[in-house]
Order: C-alpha cells, then structure tokens, then sequence
C-alpha cells in the first residue's frame, strides 16, 4: 500500500499533562513521527508554572527536554489545535473536552465520562474502528468530535476476546483482577493499602469492565443514524488492587457459542493483527495478543512492556470446569490501557480523515474513509 | 454439656517442627492447655542442635522460651508419644507419617500425602468431623492412625461453602485466589518473584482446590465399611501468588440449587457455628464465618487475624451476572489454613476419643465415640 | 512501693481521633487501666459522624466496640476534661492544643509544634521525666499546659544513647533511618512511591532527628527558672522512606567520650530500666533497649512488637572503622514513637502530679512531687 | 582520535549463563558490538540442555533468539575462545576461571574469589584501567589472565568517590546501604524475609564494601614489578536489604583532606568523563556521576536506569554535621555493578590489547598499550 508522505507534524495539545496519564502521554508524543505538542494544558494549580516544575515526574525514561521549559497552561480551547488529547481527572473531563469538540478540535479521550453515550465512540484500533462513524451524530462545529478510550483494565479483555469472538462466539467471560497501583494516578492508592496487602475494591472498576467491553466488540449498524448493538455476551468482573506498579493481570474463563481446542483457540490469537492492521499506525504492533507458553506467566514484570506496552500478554489456557477455557491475561495499564492506547487511537483518526487539516499526512486509506464525517 | 477434668496435658511430638509451619505449630502447642510438646522432629540437618539454633524462628511473636533449649530430634517414631503433629514437607511425609502410625500413633497432618486416600480422613472440625470414622479402614496397629487438615487455601473455601451448601446447595463454585507467600514455606517465594510482580500459577494448588472440598463438604457412609461420597459440586479455581506475607484472599462466584437471597447468605454465614460446637476444643471460635460490611474489606493485613486468624472473613456479597453470587474471602493460611488448624482437628480428635491414652481429657462426647476405633 | 488505689478512671479526649496515630491512642485508651476516653475530636469533615464511620480504620485489631458508637465532635475544648492526648496534624496542632491548655487541660502531645520551646517539656519517660518542671513556665490558667512527645525517629535513638551517654558520654552518632510508611499518617506515601523503590527524603525529619534528641538528653537546670542544657552531643541524620508498614530501622554510628568496649555496651543497655521505673506506669515495659544476639536483626517485620511495640531492639553491635561502635536499632514508630509514647508520657503526668483531680490515680510518688506545678 | 575498523566480532564464552548476572551478561552480549557469544556454560544441572529450557529467564527484555536456541555447555575451557565472561557464583568461580586462563583466556569475572590477590587487577573502567598492568604478573600460559570487577555495592561508591579523591582527597567515608534484592541473585533473597521488611545483614558486604574501593581508589606502582598501594581512606559501611528488585542506594558521608564547596563537588562530578574517556568503548557512558537537583532524588525505580543503567545518580548534596559532606547514590547493581560493568571491563581489555587476537578490533589506542602484557 503506497502511503503519502508526512510533510508536516500535527500540532497537539495534552489536556493533563501533569498526571500519570499525562505524563505517558507527554513521554509518547514529544518523540511521536506524526504529533508534536504545542500546549501542555492542566487545572489551575499548575498553570504558569514550566512544566518541569509543575510536574511530579514518576517515569524511570527522562523527562523530554522540548517538553520541561514549557509553561504549563490552562485547560481552555486554544484555537488552530485541532486534535488534543485528554488524560484529564473525570471530575473535569466533561467539561473541558466539550469545550475543546465545540471549538472544533477532535479530542481523543481516556477519561470515562463520555465513552458509553450513543453518539460517542469507543474504540480500540484492533477491535472496532470503524465505530467512529457514531462521532457523525455529534453536533459540535467544523468537525470537533469527542472519541474515547476504553478504561485500561477493559482494553486488556477486550483484546482477548476480539479474535476468540469472531470466530467461535464468546457467550460469557468472568474475570477477576488483580490491577497495579499505577491504574489510580498520583498520589492514588495509599501505599498502607498495598504493603503486605491487596485490596479487593476498586469504585466503578467492576462496572466499567462489564459493560464497555459490550461496546467495543458491538456491531455497527450503519442504515443511516450509524448506532452499535452491544455484544451479547455475559461478563463477570471481580477487581483487586495489588503490590504492582504497572501491569493489569487477569484471570478469565469463557463460555463459547462453538466448541474450539487448544490449538484453534491459540491460533485465533497468534493469528490476530487486529481491524487497523495496515494503516500504517506508527503506535500498532504486530501481533496485539501474544502466548506465553511457560507455565507461570504473563508476569505484571516480566510481561508488561511486551510490544513496547502495546501487545497484551495471555497464557495458561486450559480447560475450566465451569465454562470452557480459562486463561491468563496481562495488559499495560498506562501504556496499552491508557496513553500508548489513546496515542493509536488518535493515529487512527488521523489515518481516517478524522483530524482536520491532517489529511496530508495519512494514509492512502485515508481517502476512502474521508467522507465518514462529512 | 458436662466436661471431664483435665488432668494432666498429653505429651506430643511436632514433625516438621523447624519449617514454617512447624514454627507455628510450636508457637500454638507451647502455650495450648491440652497439649505439651515434648519432642521437636526435623530432617537430618537440625537433628542433634538446640532447636533455637536449628529453627530461623520467622514469627513476630516470640520463640517459646520452652522450646528454644530443647534438641532437635530425628523422624523416627518415639515410643510413648500417642499423638504426633506433622508439618513436613510432603517429599517426606509419606513414610514418615506412616512409621509413626505403625507404631501405634495418631498423626495430624498438614501434608497433602494421604489426604486423598479412601481411608485417610480428610476433616475440618466445623466441617465434617464424622468423617474421621474413615481411620477406621487404617489397619495399623495399636490404634494408629494418619488424620489429615486440607490445603491452605481448601480450608477457607470449604468453610465458606459448608452452610451455604447444607441450606441451599451449591451447584458450582468458581474460585481465584490471591495466595500469601508464607503458603510455599520458608525460603519458598524468591523475592524477585513477588516484588512489583504476582505469579498466576502456584504447583498442584488448583488441582487441590477443585478436589479437596469435595471431599471434605461430602457425605459419610457408614453402612459397614465407611466410606465418603464426595460433594456434586463443580469447582474451578485459578491461583495466583501475591506479594502478602500471610493470608489467602480469594474472589468467589457460586451458583445454588435452591435460589437465596442477599440476607438469607448472610445468615447462613452468621448462624453457622460449625459441626464441632459444643465440644469444648479450646481452638475453635464462636463464628468461624465472619462478614464485613465495608465496600473494600476483607483485606488480608486487616482481617486475617481475625478471631485470633481462626475465623475466615466473608465481604462483597454481591449479585453475580454469570453465576448467581459473587463474594470476597480471606483465610490465615498458616494459622487457620496449616498449623491452627491441624491443632484444632487434633483437639477434636481428642474429643472424639482418638487419642490413645487421653480420654480423661476429652468431653463427655468422648465416652460415646470412643468405640469408633475399637 | 505502696500503691494508692485507682478509684475511678480519668475521662480524657483524643484530638485528630482519626488520623493513623488518633486510631492506636483510641486503640490503647478504651481498654486503659486509668484513661476513659469520653469524647473523640476531630477536624470539621468528620464531625457530627459516629466514630465508625468517620474513620478508615486501619489497624488488624478491631474497633473498641465503645469507640465506634461515639459521635465525633470538633476540637474546641470541652469542660470538665482534664487531660487531652493530641494525634492532631502539626498544620491545626498549634491552636487547637493552646485552647486546650488555655482552658486548664494537659495536652500531652504528639505534634511537633510547640517540642522546642523553652516552656515545654519535651519528654520520654524512661529518658527524662524531671523536664516536665518546664511546664511550670507556662503561663495557662488553672494548671493547663502542653507536654510533648518527640518525633517517632528520635524516641528511638534517644533510647538507645541515654545509657550509653549516661556511661560513657555520647560525642557524636550519625543515624541512617529505613523509615516505615505509616510515619507519615493515611493516606501518607503514595503507594506507586514504595512499591520496588525507596526514597531518600522525608521532610524535616533530618533537622528534627539532629535537634530534638539534644534536649531529650539535656540537663534540666532549676534554679529558680527551670531551663534545660542541651546535651553537646553532634547528631548527623539521613532519613529514608522504604517499603514497610510499622517499625523504623536505623544504622547508627557513635563516638563515646569515654572508650567502652562490646561487653559494656550491652550491659549498659541491658541494665537500663529507664528513670521513670518504680513508678507503675501501665505502659512501661522492663528493658525498653533490647539486645539481639541474630547476625541479621532487628528487622521490622519481626522484631517491632517487643514489649508491645514499646521497647527498641538493638542488634549488630560492631567496631566502627570510622566512629568507635555500629549498631542497628529498631523501634515501633505508631506504638513506641507515637501512641503508646504518648500514653506512657500521660501516665507520667498522672504519676507526678499533673493531672488536676487525676492525684488519687497517681502512686506513692505523686505527693513529692505534685507541688511541682503550684 | 582514529579508530580501526572493527572487522569481525570477537567469539566470547559466558560462565554461568543461566544465573541472574549471566543472564543480563547474554542480554547485553548478543547485541554487542564487538563480541559474539559462542559458549553458554554452566554448571551439571544444565549442562546439555538448550538455553531457553535451562535458564529461567527473569529479565523483561525477551531473552535473545540466538541464545534460546543455545545448548548449554559444562564449564571446561574450549579452545579457541580467547574471552570469557565469568557470572559464575563464588563456589565454583576460582577453580573454573583458572582452568580458563591456564587455557590461554582472559577471564573478566564478576565473582569475587581473586579480587583481591596482588597479581589481580580489580578494575573499573573509569577509574584504574592502568591497574590492568598487574595482570602481568600471572604466570598463566598464552597470555591467559583473570581480571575482576567489584561488587556491586563497591562500583557506584567508587565512582562517586573518584573525582573528589582526585580533587580533594577523601579522608574518610561512612556509607549505609540499602540494597536491592537483586544483588543476592536468584532464588536469593526469600520473599518472607523482604515482604514489610528490611534485613540489616549481606553475608559478606560491609567486609568488600570497605576494602574493595580502597585497591581500586589505589595507586599502581609500576617499577619493574606493579603493585598497587591501596588508598589512604578510612571506610565504614552498614548494609541492609530492602524490598527493591534493582538498583542499589547508599547515604554516603565523606570527610576530606582539603576543604570544598558545595559547587566544587557538584563541578567535580559534573566534569567527570573517566579516565577510560576517549577510547571508544561501546557500553562508556558520557557521564558516568551524575547530579540530580530534586530534594528526593536519587530513587531506585526512577533513576537506576540513567546512562542505560551504566551511570549512577547522585543528590542531596548537604553538609554532614559530623564528617564534611553527606549525599545520596545510586547504581544499578546487576547493570553498573555486575553485568554491563563486566562487558565494559572487557571492552577495556579488548581497546588495551589484553584479548588474543583481538587486536583489530581496538582503537588507537591499542597498538601504544599492547606491549602491556608482552
């Protein structure tokens, strides 16, 4: 596939920069081919501060130098942005990302507040892409749109089941979690809730992780208002908080419409490049769902950064006595589930026509879906 | 119920007594009312030095003063101990568990050797204390016999569902645990494997926890040849090891055969007082079940001493959308789930008229047992 | 030592009763011999709330069952309550203690605020119970005053120099601190700051371990006005915050005025009861130093608990090639360094008189002494 | 500065490949630009087995395709390997490597058995790469000789000590570690002893920790026969572990012979390049010491992986009220100070004409120092 050239990197704004999500993503983006931020914006705290100052930094990898001098601003729309990202706390996102959309920016969203509404997507570029016709519905100017992350210990899950779903159905999945502190931010989780400890609590955790995984593997029905018709399939969550910096594990087991083995099982997974292979994502790897044969692993230290962060790690499949398989699962919370996975998803919607004044820089797919939001 | 006098404690042996386990074993049997240590058996290495140079004493609480002067023994069987307590490791635990019975001995066990035999009581006083009639089938001689404590992570599970079975019976029972490290003794765990880290596999566990229950929660014939018919409950479990020093939580998901409500569960839980009330055993708690209100608990630093960690903690009875309930659990598994344990079907085989030579300890439920053996 | 009789216990108030340090004093005063706690204060969000549900409780043993129904009011002083113990976070300690004594109570106190000043005594029992006299400079009506606790680092090294200086003399000690998380209260350290990591900082900790070990080892001077010399002994301190939940280890290097060799050290420690022994202080323990004779202790995990959590345990004892001795040294700091120091500091008070109407709790030696505040 | 062209890679052994240094020895070394891993060998257990199955493998980094497939190999020298790396555990390191050398290899180890002897350079690249001469003094055949680096503690102290004993000399030095689990290898340290825990006690380490920077901070004498006079600096060190899995931190406090500011030291390790500087070895670092200004720098999981893990951070520069100056230090023990301090001793060897021919790959440098051994 012949892809145009990148004369020109698009200008970003980073709605959070300060947090651990933010921070992800300001490590991502200053080295990014495509993006190049141009305002790190937070609440008002940090505001005029340079950004070496106002942020705790809590990554092992350097703070970007381009990105310490910055003055940290505000979290109103600035105009000539047209796409920003936010890792902004719930409690403001709503808000301000409207703001950013009625101004015309597209902003691409890890914050929960707007990802199960009818007429935003929710998407993960592997599962369901072409879920972004729903951002047609939304009434916002020159194109401003509002897509959306799902929450990082769903991407994991939702990775999983894609392949397995496809091909022989998945009627009902429990999972139980045992998540890393850094899926709370900082300060997040008291370290006296961790130390000797585990937590078998996280608010909304379990909520999140049993319906938007029936929004990413829906279908999209799109006979003129484009709408998706959630997955039909059972799912049970149990969350725990444990000992780990990064790294969601997960334990699954599954329920399928059609008897599968072993080996069709981990084929459909080592088979799997995911719906946005070939658009040339500069963020996707190859194969997003990966098998470990050992016996003990995916390990949350061993196995995180697989792919840089971005492949899901799965092992021990084997027969459950209740449903039908079980296996074991891990994801990278910050990086896949959150800023590595808002990062693809905005390469996406370049690659789809979605960011205006970025169409020089897509894809040769880019043509074809341009008219999506027209 | 009227009680015997206890005269005088009843001398016993601790196998195994510098492990993990045996530490605990000898912190418990140094201060228990019926009960005095009078030999301290460990493998060759230990034998012939003061235990408190053998033992690397792990316990915050101090090493029995008692103890600490005492010589470390071999394993061979001593004449005149009637009741021995084995903490050994089960590479050699079989045999030597089977000297000492030959030699006219009852054997508390906490190893998984015999626990799986026809013969060999598999009991949790509160559970299922008839079953020890199964010591009957031993053909050792002078009354010798091998009883034996389940699994760390089976006992808290079967305790669990034991009044939820009797009251509505629990069809199937999907667990995933979060297991201590002191589960896999001393040096066990290495560090590196646990910190900023959880393993998803610990060797043999999910076999155990999917059989040992069974039997434990089924039910004795005693037409002639006792024997055991294990429960009609399908049980899955997946185990994880995570960085916690002592207690086992587990995420659980049931379904019933008869539907129960939210209450109707806490009140089998709060109304269960155990098969083995009422006989005085010094070790046993008032509710061996115990539930949490708050939304975050039970948590093991918090609850797993909970009723001096021979009560195991119940909290987060919730609706499941796969099965029909869901709920968190949490065990002591080295006081409830190993050594407390094993101390506590030892008093309750001397109770029941196990113990040769201690039937002036035991209760008046003693006089009609008795013949049990015979 | 002839003994008065407890009449009736002293109805006390718990300032910041909440907090990590508010729940050990609650902890330690509803089953205390002389102290009732009658009302449980705190800031302003938790007011009005029954105890049980405005505090996160956070210790493995339960709630007093009387606690847990008490309303929690705010920290305005109230009548009739004679003695106040202060938990209250050193940013409202100041103000909220000074009405306290303003109004006639003694503030036996745990904050930091007011440790330095020439008028207050800053006081372990063990070490220098005649400071107290400085309170007599204190200007409150009716017998009110403010009495201090040191910081939860310096009790135990103050501990560990007072029989050595009293010997030898202290020149100098340079103290390496492995401090635990809950020093700094909950929610405290971010947990993402602890796990695989240790931080070398704590703010103020070093100034605060290189001054107030200083006037706890002072000579108090009373001629007249009472003042306190403070012992010229240099103190270096490097503090560090590391994975553990209770129990602060230090390395400790010291320079001894007169030479004393390994024998004499221990016997100095060993034969220390402390000045305030003999007076029947519930809290006391017999050797608040304890000596370890292991290669590898003290550790945190195990050893924290001696005496209660109210003795520091010494190990290591070794020639410095620098110094003169090494040694490493561990001490509960919620127990030792906090709460159970802030009881046992209260019970002095109550012993030496001042206590107003608390004198028929006291014993013998509370007549001698209670003309110190007249 | 000219270099040769670097015509073929050099082929090298790894002595215990399969422990936790080997492994990061064939992390680095099968991407290394000079060498090529031709030998994995090990001790019985693996011998035959391939690498992957073998070795446990406990980095995050995917274990190289090219060693997976490896059959591991028993630890007798093979002829034609003229460079082997030895990672193998101390009591087996002395007789294996001098079965090598004795074949004619240079033995770069990480094993402390011949650290110390007079006839052994004990080198850190940056610090005493004329110490190499010492080698002369082996009678081993064929150019065959065993060069050492430290340990792991030693590395990061030494390099920090460096600049400022050149500049100012040091006098003395009191360091108290804290160090990371990783340092014991694997299984090493059992997770009970570091799960809210701290051990006060290495087997060994206080002993290396002060006397190895003193040969290495050493002065070769070479007339006629080189010997180094050890450095003049009176070292102190307490040693603990902590619940850390990478990266060793220490409180350092110096003393030094001639005064210095605050600014002067900071210039002293900022100016630093090492004295390996200029010779092109591929793992040297630009600046080996490097100052961090944040108040809670350096920590273990945020910067042991400066400089790729071949640099160690320094902060908190501040006065010493006892010695002159205290600070913290951190380097990463299995990178800097075992595994990739071993590789870059090798490249030293290799740039210094001490590898059998290997002469083309040196630099310039090579050809004025290849006398050295003749």
């Amino acid at each position: 596939m012949e892809r145009k050239r990148i004369v020109k990197k698009i200008p970003v704004a980073i709605l959070g920069a300060t947090g651990a999500v933010g921070q992800r993503l300001v490590s991502l983006l200053f080295s990014h081919p495509w993006f190049e931020p141009v305002a790190l914006c937070a609440s008002g705290r940090s505001e005029g501060r340079p950004y070496a100052e106002a942020a705790r930094w809590l990554l092992p990898s350097p703070m970007p130098a381009a990105a310490s001098g910055m003055t940290v601003r505000g979290c109103a729309p600035l105009p000539g942005i047209a796409l920003a990202f936010s890792a902004l706390d719930s409690s403001v996102a709503g808000g301000v990302e409207e703001a950013w959309a009625g101004d015309g920016a597209l902003v691409v969203s890890n914050a929960r507040n707007h990802r199960m509404r009818d007429d935003v997507p929710l998407v993960v570029p592997e599962i369901n892409p072409s879920h972004l016709a729903l951002a047609r519905l939304q009434a916002w100017p020159r194109g401003g749109a509002i897509v959306t992350n799902p929450n990082c210990s769903t991407i994991g899950l939702a990775l999983a089941l894609k392949p397995l779903h496809d091909r022989f159905g998945v009627s009902s999945a429990q999972v139980v979690t045992l998540q890393a502190a850094s899926g709370a931010g900082y300060p997040g989780v008291p370290s006296l809730d961790l130390l000797d400890n585990a937590v078998p609590f996280i608010e909304g955790e379990e909520e999140k992780l049993e319906t938007e995984p029936l929004k990413l593997l829906g279908t999209l029905r799109d006979e003129g208002r484009p709408r998706v018709d959630f997955a039909g399939i059972r799912l049970g969550a149990a969350c725990h908080r444990v000992a780990v910096s990064d790294g969601h594990l997960a334990a699954v087991s599954i329920k399928l419409a059609r008897p599968a083995g072993h080996g069709e099982i981990l084929s459909a997974w080592s088979g799997f490049s995911g719906e946005s292979a070939g658009l040339g994502l500069p963020s996707a790897v190859e194969s997003p769902v990966r098998y470990r044969d050992e016996e003990d692993r995916p390990q949350p230290r061993l196995d995180r950064d697989a792919g840089g962060g971005m492949a899901v790690s799965a092992g021990r499949l084997r027969p459950c006595p209740i449903m039908d398989w079980k296996f074991e699962l891990l994801s990278h919370n910050t990086v896949r589930g959150a800023a590595g996975g808002t990062v693809l998803l905005a390469e996406l919607c370049v690659a789809k026509g979605y960011v205006r004044g970025a169409e020089a820089l897509g894809t040769a797919a880019t043509r074809e879906l341009e008219p999506a939001l027209a």
